[in-house]
């Protein structure tokens, strides 16, 4: 199932996750603002995704806009990227994918604004193709991590709908199925948009890989009952120092997998670190509205006018992360040194 | 509110926990089984609720059964105790309960069944007094731990719904409000079931004790950004080295306390110690259906088909665990000696 489609009329589909499983609903954008209220209210979710969702949602801006003079289409769509951009702030392929679509805007070398805006599908296209190319690298390097007959606790959802295709957390898993590993996952149904039970739970049952679905809560008597392996997510950010930033409950994962001594592994495309910000403490992390924990399809699970906090991500330190599953190899640490030789060996 | 209450026309009429905050409903049970069967649903929960709950229904039963000749009417009430005890494993308070229901039966002289159902009944009145009674002696002596301003994280519900009244560590929080020290508190909302967000939040609300609610899976990160000062929980069981059995979730909570160099205190009144068992790992955990953690009101959250795991309880090793607060006193490690020279010191 596609997570998003270009259409050949030019409209972005979108696979509608919050009406996963019980529904598959696609919602057609057919312009840049409709791509960004899909992206803030979780339509479309995972950080390679909407880095995917917000590239194409430029190029809908661009075909909006290709009428105008072509300092004014330049003009708008710094605007429109600006605005998809801000949509979430957690996640950082969101900004490198607009940075990359606005930088092969200036090295186009051409100024017709229609040019450009078949320079910009083009982009967009290659984006999300190599996504689901790099998924299936970190698959290929991240499959050897994993044991045979390995029990894998996962959170949220990092799967093919978190991605262009193919996932990166449940991309390894699939990569070590493909292996011919009999491996089993947990997913953490991830409170309070329940990500894992809906959309990994999901996905694991349509490839057939046994899953079990737990509460949030369960997953430490599950390690101290000996239930697990090792511990396998994704990642929104990642710092210079291999601070990781996820999904709200992952350093709660990550600091029952050391009192355990399981390993504790992400896995991510190396669009995800952030080599600008020194360590975790620098990654903004969103709080969202308190209805997302309050209330479930409309129903109250609380009493009114209870106070909330709702961050939707924490970060894990550095120091509790076995390794790092990217799509141009496995880093280990100290990340302050592997992340960055990562970055040089690949310029070189 | 009333947990419980007693009618003159001898029904006793339960608060059906299972549709507040929204409502307020009780529930008349006219028999021993209909006892069963709430407390089997969790219209009754939390340990010493249930406790006496049971003690009641047992006198539901010697009412039924009290046109029987005399052996019958004794082995009838062993039967229904029987049935009592049976319908959760986990917290010991149940069974310590209907144990002493049963031996006051025996010491009661009497082998009348109209004056064994009056002593009964008296029975169950006292053990229901003092409940709220020890609960309070919690209170006094647990709020001496609680620094002014603190901040509280709690799980579950073990307040005055799990008891009597007042509650255990929900009582050791009135206390310290009543002693005048300005603490606010963090409920956890306790998937699946929700008891945090249900029961607790709206307990601190009718108090005006400042809550707030997050979900499980945030505690780490509340932890980490120094958004809390202590974790005070209730029990089920508590085994003779101070391993206590509670609430899923509440080891999570204890193993971040001790990353984040936090209290972990547990209240429970003596009822909750069970001398019997060695350690954690004697003590039954009660699994529970599937369909708690898929649906929720009847809407399905989850794909259908999948597996799921749902332990009600999980163990946390008495190295986490700072200090118990019981109605005798506040004891602390070792607790294989401190646990057992409380008991002593009782008798003597």
């Amino acid at each position: 199932m596609d997570t998003m489609r270009w259409t050949d009329d030019g409209v972005l589909e979108l696979l509608d996750q919050t009406r996963l499983p019980s529904e598959v609903v696609y919602i057609k954008c057919a312009t840049h603002g409709e791509v960004a209220a899909a992206i803030k209210r979780l339509a479309v979710r995972g950080a390679p995704a909407i880095g995917a969702a917000a590239a194409f949602g430029l190029v809908l801006a661009g075909r909006r806009l290709k009428c105008l003079p072509e300092e004014e289409f330049i003009a708008g769509l710094r605007a429109a990227a600006a605005e998809l951009a801000a949509t979430r702030p957690t996640a950082v392929n969101l900004r490198w994918a607009l940075e990359r679509m606005t930088r092969r805007l200036e090295t186009s070398g051409s100024r017709d604004p229609d040019a450009l805006c078949a320079v910009l599908l083009a982009e967009a296209r290659s984006l999300y193709g190599e996504d689901v190319a790099g998924n299936r690298k970190m698959g290929v390097y991240g499959q050897e991590l994993i044991p045979a007959a390995a029990r894998i606790l996962t959170h949220c959802n990092a799967g093919a709908l978190a991605t262009a295709g193919y996932g990166t957390a449940l991309g390894v898993i699939r990569a070590a199925r493909e292996a011919g590993k009999g491996i089993s996952v947990y997913a953490g149904e991830t409170r309070p948009l329940l990500q894992g039970a809906r959309l990994t739970a999901w996905e694991m049952l349509q490839e057939n890989i046994p899953v079990t679905l737990i509460t949030d809560n369960m997953a430490g008597y599950l390690m101290a009952r000996g239930g697990v392996d090792l511990v396998l997510v994704g990642a929104d950010r990642i710092a210079a120092n291999g601070d990781v930033a996820n999904k709200i409950g992952t350093y709660v994962l990550a600091v029952l997998a050391r009192e355990h001594n399981l390993p504790f592994y992400v896995a991510a495309p190396v669009s995800t670190i952030d080599l600008s910000l020194a360590s975790g403490q620098e990654i903004p992390i969103e709080e969202r509205e308190p209805e997302e924990v309050t209330h479930l399809a409309g129903l109250p699970l609380a009493p009114g006018g209870v106070s909330v906090w709702n961050p939707a991500f924490d970060i894990t330190p550095h120091r509790l992360v076995t390794a790092i599953i990217t799509d141009w190899g496995i880093v280990r640490p100290p990340y302050v040194e592997t992340l960055q030789e990562l970055f040089e060996t690949k310029k070189t």
